[in-house]
């Protein structure tokens, strides 16, 4: 096969999401990053250099399993396969670094074909990578050894729908529009949008613990999931008879969360919910972050939840509202997105305007519900420009929030002060005992803007540690978290799943050092 | 230390539950068991017969961690922490059986001396049951070697409140009654009912997954723990630093149901609600189990839920129901229950109407609340009386509940043709995609009553597996589901267990034989 005949949307790796919705920086951003001292960078972009091939042995073995045309080998799919979409990654790509280049992309067609390439692979010395959307943002595809990727694109099915139990069996390859697609011929809905929704599938939502931005109303995903199949290389195992159980740990808890290092999940079922007929967003302004976090734990400790619950701190309401008027007349506060699939619920209303809330209408409600999926599109612009940008997040109890808060911020401003940066941050996902909070950071890249994130990053972390957060709410562990992650879980529960792994994996195929 | 040093409730082990709280069978319910072909047995209760006592170099290193007056090695204490409470447990506690006896009872008061009291054992070659509330009716106190006892109720106290993150911590040893009483003098509740409340306690619900009576309200045990701390051979393990995270697997939920096998579960950190300051119970009239089954579905998938929701299948309605003029004058149909935790829902009512329900009113609803701990109290004067008694649960997906109430019915019936039995029915526990069913069998005992159980609890696990049911949805697994339990995860699910808990427990001190 050759790069022309890859799909489309593989055609242009290394920026994200869909090249029809990609977006420019707004002419007043780019003026605004000049405040930053933000400039564009002289640095060409590089094309992927040489990089190791596949022996002729195993690709031999490779294409037993699924087909000679199952398998690609050439340079731009490879390519388009390297690593996800962290900053680092885009960096490391513009760089033409193929450092993390798979050597061969494998496309299996069903659960048979996934367990028969990890049963062989010890045997050809092939690690595997699973790679279903690819939009991992903390280095997921990106293992210790030489490895090939198990794309799995072709499990594409909704095998089934069982409307008495209101569940649906998804293969793992499904991405997210196609599965909302899916259910809605029958009338359903799965509810899971998180912000890389047209990019991730089925199984990174399931291996990442993935979490939505409607996680108010369906809850995250896995907490969707009732049942999965995965596919190890000593054979099946099928997981979830029941809703609940008290047959022993709920091992489906275990696996959701595993990020392709303990097997390759192939399909899950999921709980499923009727289709909304109306939809309703607006926006609430508060004078002050604490004010608004007093309202969503409100909302969240005694109801009633809406489907979407946004809480911006002043920073970034400051700087995604493009018309500050939205606040009432450029008097500050900070801006709080709700949202309902299915009837506005006044009770709600009530809660927010009693905790002080001052209810803006529709109008940024819409702006916001719009453009839901559009901030990951900004970043490679962004970078364009010359500036450093990129996300993380964390979770904790209610208590520890605020000083979570600031301990990051200030860590970031604090790693970051050679080139001063603006720190972003919202709460997006809430829970009776706690809550996400998600920052973004943008500055000016430096010379090695590589490592100047390494070293924020690592401040961040550890200021998340210190301050009883984890080290991530939804967008997992992968190469980038593994040490604190680590230090989260302590030195004995690793080895537990180092020990669950080699039960699956004993030879050590499946994404080594990703995860443990 | 002697008997007479022992607290009260454990001066009458071997009949369940708080002795003031005993009933008797009502004199009609004698009558009836006449018709079952229920006799008096003759053979009497024995005392304990020999058993074998712990050697003076364990029992110092026991008493080297505990002191002197928290290692108790008297034949009462031991015979009072003698299995657990099922029906077979009870019939050789009564036949004077002591196989399952520990060597000596250890009181230990701190989560230090649990980890010292671990960490010690294998040395001195003994196995250890953990104990809290006793209340196992799964055989998980009886492992498979000679062992000593660790009881936690020293470990009784509340440790601390979060009010603004509404999360308690609990220790392990804390009943479920001194639990709301120490949190009720905060305002606050957990919520946590199950039939076991006054007997059992906050580790055994954790190490079981427990689930109550307000599950459709409060959620199950399981749901309610964000943090545990446990005590293993190896040291400590710590989990949960927020609400949810994507930090990996979920380890919360790998040591939620290991009963033991992993280690002890010394603390809590449970999510906790305020306290309601008014109740509505109520009864509901359904034609049939199956008109009851669509209304409760309704309510599970829809809403809104009560806090309680309970269905009474035709059978269990008739034999619970003294007055079946309840039900409308001798009309037949079954009885649902709901209860709300704080004001009345007119909505909930209104969903059981349109499912042609007919409102009951209070009456029904507060007998059931009053006597909602007392079923299992009525086992031991049905033992008295010659009859066999005992339950079992299991759960599914709603598409499968119909046939699967039908294959563990007609099993058990089948299973017990030579004395033929009563099966009642009850859903007591639901969710959006499946529920609970539990089972009370009733029959006469033959000579072999335990082996009599053993054949009709094999046929029904054997239906349940048949039907796709899980073995168990609130009791556990213990030994007597063992082999039901490996068949439901498989084999290689089963190794990843074996594989925690030899990371955990090398020397495999920690209840061998149960779980795994």
């Amino acid at each position: 096969m050759t790069e022309s005949d890859l799909p489309v949307a593989q055609l242009t790796p290394g920026r994200w999401g869909d090249p029809a919705h990609r977006v420019e920086l707004p002419a007043a951003a780019v003026e605004a990053l000049k405040h930053l001292g933000v400039q564009r960078p002289t640095a060409p972009t590089r094309a992927p250099g040489a990089a190791g091939a596949l022996g002729a042995t195993p690709l031999s073995f490779l294409t037993a399993v699924v087909g000679d045309e199952h398998v690609v080998t050439d340079l731009g799919s490879r390519w388009a396969h390297t690593r996800g979409y962290s900053t680092t990654d885009l960096l490391r790509f513009r760089a033409g670094d193929t450092s993390d280049m798979p050597e061969a992309v494998v496309y299996p067609a069903s659960h048979e074909q996934v367990v028969e390439l990890l049963a062989g692979c010890a045997e050809h010395d092939l690690a595997v990578v699973p790679y279903s959307g690819g939009t991992s943002v903390v280095g997921g595809l990106a293992p210790s050894r030489r490895f090939v990727t198990v794309d799995l694109r072709r499990l594409d099915q909704l095998v089934a729908v069982d409307e008495i139990s209101r569940t649906a069996t998804l293969q793992a390859g499904v991405r997210g529009p196609a599965a909302e697609a899916l259910l809605a011929e029958r009338g359903y809905t799965l509810g899971h949008f998180p912000q890389s929704y047209e990019g991730a599938s089925i199984g990174g939502y399931a291996a990442a613990r993935s979490s939505g931005q409607s996680s108010a109303g369906y809850g995250r995903f896995d907490q969707m999931v009732v049942g999965l199949t995965l596919a190890t290389p000593r054979g099946t195992i099928e997981l979830g008879r029941a809703p609940m159980s008290a047959a022993g740990p709920d091992l489906r808890q275990l696996v959701l969360g595993s990020e392709g290092a303990f097997g390759i999940i192939t399909s899950v079922v999921v709980r499923i919910r009727p289709r909304p007929t109306e939809r309703h967003f607006e926006g609430w302004r508060f004078e002050s972050f604490d004010a608004g976090l007093t309202a969503v734990r409100r909302l969240a400790q005694d109801g009633p939840l809406p489907t979407v619950l946004r809480l911006s701190d002043e920073v970034e309401t400051a700087v995604n509202l493009a018309d500050p008027d939205v606040l009432g007349g450029g008097s500050g506060g900070v801006l709080a997105i709700i949202g309902f699939d299915g009837p506005y619920n006044q009770a709600t209303a009530e809660v927010l305007t009693a905790a002080g809330g001052q209810n803006l209408g529709e109008g940024p409600g819409e702006t916001w519900r719009t453009g839901r999926y559009r901030a990951p599109y900004l970043r490679d612009p962004l970078l364009d420009e010359g500036a450093l940008v990129e996300t993380l997040e964390t979770a904790a109890f209610w208590s520890r929030i605020p000083a979570l808060k600031a301990a990051v911020t200030e860590a970031l401003v604090s790693a970051l002060s050679a080139t001063p940066p603006l720190v972003l941050c919202h709460i997006s996902h809430v829970y009776e005992t706690g809550a996400s909070l998600y920052f973004t950071v943008i500055c000016a890249q430096n010379d090695d803007p590589v490592e100047q994130w390494r070293t924020a990053k690592h401040a961040a972390s550890q200021a998340i540690a210190d301050a009883g957060g984890t080290i991530s709410h939804h967008h997992g562990v992968g190469t980038d978290h593994r040490t604190a992650y680590h230090a989260e879980i302590g030195a004995l529960a690793v080895e537990a799943l180092q020990a669950v792994k080699h039960t699956f994996d004993p030879d050590g195929v499946l994404n080594p050092g990703i995860l443990i």
